[in-house]
C-alpha cells in the first residue's frame, strides 16, 4: 500500500512541481493538496499543463489531517511557513518545509537576514537541514525537514569536499551564481517581466541577499569551521537552473588528481552527484535532481575553481524535498526520481 | 522478459529523444544503438547529459542484426534512412523509419517535393503510415511504420475530425505553423545560428516545404478527398514545439457544440489528444506525447479555427515512434509515455 | 529655432521609445514630458538607461501648456487617452494620440469592441488615421491625429495595394500575427510573466481582439469596400515586433510579376516600406521605423500569401508617430528617423 | 568634406556593426568595404537588413589603395589581420586593427596564449592599445591602433582606477564575465547552434582565454604592477553584451566614499563611462558605446566588488574603433556615437 503524503501550497512552482514528480512516484500517494486562495478549484484549473493527469480538488488546509498523511510538504513563503510548523506542532505527520524559515541556527540570526520577525522559535529545536548528501542520517528520523535554498544546495556541495579536508581557505568563499528565473516565484513581477529579463542580465541582492547566511552556517556546522561567504547572485533569462561559479585558495600544495580523489571519495554513494569532467551546462541537469559538479585548479594563478550545476526547482527544490522523504520512509532515496535531463 | 529494440542513429535529436523515453520505457531494453561517425564511443560522449544514465558504447550498424532485435528504429535523415529499409528488407526485425522516405504514396512524390532519386520503391508497399490515432490497426501488424512527420502530426489530428465527417471545405487548407528550432536539427547552420533566431522570427520554405504533400496525401487518403494545403512554416526562438493555427471553411450551417461533439467523439480513445477549452501553448505539451486540440467557430467571420499543440520531438517524433512500438508489440499504447510536461 | 513638443505619459514603452527617437531629432525639442504617478522625479529615474542621455524632470500635466508646446504626443492606455483630448479641446497644440479611442468610425464601435464607454464622441469627427502611406495629405493639416495600432500597421499596409486594386477577395481576409511581449505594455502581468512566455507561443484573443475591427474599418474606407477581417495574433518569446502572415484569395487570373508590379508601384514615395524579395524577419526592422514587405503567389493552391514585418514600438507607435509629426510640421517625413536595424 | 575611411572585412558582426555606426556618422564617408569571399555582390545582400540603408558594392581587397582613406578598419581575425596589416606596412593610411594580433607585449606572448605563430613581429612596435579612456594621448598619433577585446574592456575600465591607485591587491584579480553569443562571430558552429544556447548557461575556456593575458598585461601596463588574473567567461543565451563581476582585495583600509570618489575623479572626462548607484543590466547600454560602472564595498567580508556592462559590439568592438578614429582624427570622441540604448 502506498504512503499517503499532503501538499500545503499548490499554485507555486514548487507546488507544481512537486506533484510533476510525486505523481509518477511508485511507493506513495498524495492524498490532498491545499490551496487557501483557489480552494475548490482543481488543481489542472490552476495548472492546465495537468490536464488529465492530475485533476484533484484543491482543498483548504483545515481539511489535511482528515486525510492522516505521513508526510506533508509545505510548498510555502517563507514568513508563511512558520505559522504552519507551529500550527501542526503535534500533529502525527511529519514536515518538509520548502521555505527558509527554520533552515539557519536561531530566530536571531533568522531576524537579521530576513528583516522579520519570526514567530516560532520552538520550530528550530526540531529542524534539520534537508540536505541528504551531508545529513542523511539525521533526516531519516527528522519530524521537521527545512528543505534546503536553491543557491546553497549547489554552493554547498560545491565547496564541502574541500573544506571539510582543510585544503581551502575559509575566507572569503567566493560564490559566484547565475540563476534562472523561477527562483523567483510564480508571481508576475517587475523584476520578471519578459522584456526585463529577455536578452538581458545582471547581477542582484549583492552583499544582502538570504542565501548568503544560509551557506555560511551550514558550512559553519559541516567543516567546524567559520567562513566567510561572499555570494552574488545574478539573474539569467532562463526558466531553470542555477550554475555557481566558485573561487577557492589553496590552504597549501595542491594538485587536480588529488582534488579529484576528493571529490570522487566524498560523493561515492551520492547518486545525484555527478563529477564531470568538463564543465556543466545548466540544461545537463533540466528537469532531473542532479547536481553536476565541476573542478579545476589553476597553476598559473593558484586558485581552484568549482563549477556547479543543479535544477533550482529539482535539486534545489522539489526534487530534494522527495529525496529527502525517500530517506525518512526507509526507501531508496532516488525512488521516483530518475527523470532524465530534457534536452535540448 | 523485456523485448529487444535497436535504435540506428545516436547522434540527433531524435534519436537521444528516443533513449530518454526508453531507457524507463518498463517493457523494452535497448539492446544496440549504432552510429558509424562515432562507433566506439559511448552514448554518453556525444550526449554528455545521459552521464551515469545510459553509457552504452555506439556500434556500427553491422553489429545490428547480432543483437537479434525485434524492432527497429531509423532515427536518420530522409534519403539515408531509404538505403537501410532496403538493407534490412529480409532480417527478422519490424522497423520504424523517423524519415520522409516512405511516407508518401509514391516515389514519384517524393522526387517531386524532395527534389531527390529514390533508391527503393519496392519499400512503399509495405509501409505504414504511423499516426495511431488514424492508422492503429494498420500499425498492428505493420513491419516497416513510417512514422509521420513533425508538422503534419498536427496539422492533420487537427484537421481530420472535421474533414472526415465533410463538415469543411477542401480548398484551400490554411495551416499556418510555428516550430521550435530542435525541427532542424542537431546540425548547426547558419539559420540556427543563435543570433539569427533569437529574438527574431520569420517564415521559410513558403509554398515548397516537403510536408505539405504528406499533410495532403494523409488527409486524402483518409478522408477521401482531394484537398489543397497551404502551408506556412514560420521559425521560432524556441527549442521544442509547434502550433498550428488551422483556417478552415465549413461547408455548411455548423455551430460550437456541434464542432466540440465531432471532435469528442472522433479521439474518446485517444490517450494522447487532449480536447482544450482555451487555446494551448507549447509548455503545456513539452517533454509529453500529447497533442492539445482548441477549436473555435467564429460566428463574425464564419470560419472554423483549430489550434494545435505538440512538442516536435516526442508526440512529433520520438514518442508518436514509442507508441507505434506499443501498438506493434501488442502493449497499451501509452506504455512508457506518462511524461508530466516540464513547464515551465 | 527647433519646434517645441511635448509627451504626456512617460512611464511605459511607447514613452521612453518616443524620447528614444526625439532626443536624437535635429528640429524638435522636447519641452515638457509628464507623468502623474512620478512627477517631480527625472525621466532617467524611471528609465535609467537614460542616465547622462535625457533627465528632464517629469511633471504633472498641468504644466504643459506654460512651454506652449506646438505638438502634443500622448502616450497613455486607450480609455484614459479621450479623457485628456477632450481636456485639451481647445488648447493652441494638435495633439498625436497613441491609443486607440479615437481609430475607429464612431463611439458605437468602439463601444462594442473595446466594452467601455467613450466619453468624448466630439473627438471623432476631427481625428485622422495616422498611416501616412494612407492618409498623408489628411495628416498635413490634422489637429488631432489617430496614432495606428501596431498590429493594424502591418496588416493594412500589406493587404491596401491589393485589395485597393480589387485583385483579393474581400472576404475573408486572413490575418496570422504574432507579436512581440512590449505590444503588452510596460507592466508586469501574468501573461508577460518570464516563464510563461520564454521558451513558449501561443495564440490569444481570437475573435476578439480590437485590432481586428481597426483593420477592417481602415480597409474599407481606403478600398471602398465591405471587408470580413479574421485576426489572429499570437505571443511571441520576443521583445519587439511583429510578423503579419496574410493569406488573400485573387479575385481573377493573377501571377507574380502583376503583383509585384502593383505593391513597387503602391509604395514607390513611401521611404519605410522595403518591397523584400525574400521573407522578412523581425531583426530586419529592429528599432526602426521601416515596414518590410514580402508578397508571393502560389500557383498550386491559387493564394496570394503577403508577410510583413515592422517594430511594435516604432512603425507600430512612436516612430509612426514621429512620421506623422515630420508631415504636421511641414518636414521630410523620414527626418530623425534614420535609425539602422540593431541586428543582431 | 568628409574624411575617407575604408573597411576591410564586410562579412562579420563587427563590419556590419561598423556600417550601422559609420553611415550615420556626420564627418566620414566610407569609400570602400571590402570581402574576397563575396566580392561583386552588395554590403546588402550579405546582411539583407541594409537594404535602402547602405548598398554599397563589396570589392576586393586590392582596389582598397585606389580609394585613399585616411583611415582603414580590419574588421577580420586574428591571425588573418596581421597579414594586412604587414602587407599596409608603407600606406599611406592609418589602421584601426579588431583583432587580437598585436593587442599584447611581443609575439612571444602571443604565441603562447593564441598558440600560432606571428607572422609580422614588426608590428608590435608601433602599435597603440585602442583604449581612450586610458590611452588617449598615443591614439592621437598612432598610425597602428590594435583595437581591444571586449572582455578586457570592461574588466580593465572595472580594475584600473582602483589598481592605479594601490587601493586593491594585484593578486588574483578574480573576474567573472559573462557574454552574449555575438562575441563568438557570425559563422555557425556548434557551440552557438541555438537549442545549445538557449535556456542554457555554461562556462568555457576556463583558465585559458587569450584575454586574461590582454588583461592582465594592460593592467600591468597602466599600474605598473605585476598581476594574476584569474579570468572566466561565461555564454549567455543573449545576442551582446558582457557583464563582468570583479572581486577586489583592499589593500588597507577603505570605504565607499573614497571608491565614489576615485571612480568620479577617474572617469571625469570619459564621456562613455557611466558610474552607477545600482549593478547595470546588458540592455542598459545595448546598442551604445557606453560602459556603466557599479562599485560596491561588502564591510562584512572585506572585499570591494565592481560589475561593468557593455555592448560587446560597440564599445567592445566597433564603437570603440570609431571613438579611437574620432580622436586619431581630431574629432570630438563621441562624434557619431550619440546611439541611445534600444531597451527592450
Amino acid at each position: 500500500m502506498k504512503t499517503k503524503v499532503g501538499i500545503v501550497g499548490a499554485t507555486g512552482y514548487t507546488g507544481s512541481e512537486l506533484v510533476r514528480i510525486l505523481v509518477r512516484h511508485p511507493e506513495v500517494e498524495i492524498v490532498t493538496i491545499t490551496s487557501e486562495s483557489r480552494a475548490g478549484e482543481k488543481f489542472s484549473d490552476v495548472h492546465p499543463f495537468f490536464r488529465n493527469i492530475f485533476e484533484m480538488e484543491l482543498e483548504p488546509v483545515s481539511s489535511l489531517e482528515n486525510q492522516q498523511p505521513e508526510i506533508v510538504f509545505l510548498a510555502l513563503p517563507h514568513g508563511i511557513s512558520m505559522e504552519y510548523v507551529k500550527r501542526f506542532e503535534n500533529s502525527n505527520f511529519r514536515i518538509i518545509d520548502f521555505s527558509g524559515d527554520f533552515r539557519l541556527d536561531s530566530p536571531e540570526v533568522y531576524e537579521s537576514w530576513y528583516k522579520k520577525d519570526h514567530s516560532f522559535a520552538g520550530g528550530f529545536k526540531n529542524a534539520v537541514y534537508g540536505l541528504p548528501e551531508l545529513f542523511r542520517a539525521e533526516i531519516e528520523n527528522a519530524t521537521l525537514v527545512a528543505n534546503p535554498g536553491c543557491f546553497p544546495t549547489g554552493a554547498i556541495l560545491g565547496i564541502t569536499p574541500l573544506l571539510s579536508e582543510n585544503k581551502v581557505s575559509i575566507k572569503p568563499l567566493i560564490v559566484d551564481s547565475k540563476t534562472g528565473v523561477t527562483g523567483s516565484g510564480v508571481k508576475a513581477k517587475n523584476v520578471t517581466h519578459f522584456p526585463n529579463v529577455s536578452d538581458n542580465f545582471k547581477p542582484y541582492g549583492m552583499k544582502t541577499h538570504r542565501h548568503t547566511i544560509e551557506i555560511q552556517q551550514i558550512l559553519d556546522q559541516v567543516c567546524g569551521t567559520s567562513t566567510t561567504v561572499q555570494f552574488t547572485p545574478h539573474l539569467l533569462p532562463v526558466d531553470r537552473g542555477i550554475i555557481s561559479t566558485i573561487y577557492l585558495q589553496p590552504t597549501g600544495e595542491i594538485n587536480e588528481d588529488e582534488i579529484a580523489e576528493i571529490y570522487r571519495s566524498f560523493y561515492q554513494e551520492a547518486p545525484f552527484v555527478r563529477i564531470c569532467p568538463s564543465p556543466p551546462s545548466l540544461k545537463d541537469v533540466r528537469g532531473t535532481n542532479y547536481c553536476d559538479i565541476y573542478h579545476t585548479f589553476d597553476e598559473r594563478t593558484g586558485l581552484i575553481m568549482v563549477v556547479t550545476a543543479i535544477d533550482n526547482l529539482v535539486k534545489g527544490a522539489a526534487g530534494q524535498a522527495v529525496q529527502n522523504m525517500n530517506i525518512m520512509l526507509g526507501l531508496d532515496q532516488s525512488t521516483g526520481l530518475h527523470q532524465v535531463p530534457l534536452n535540448p
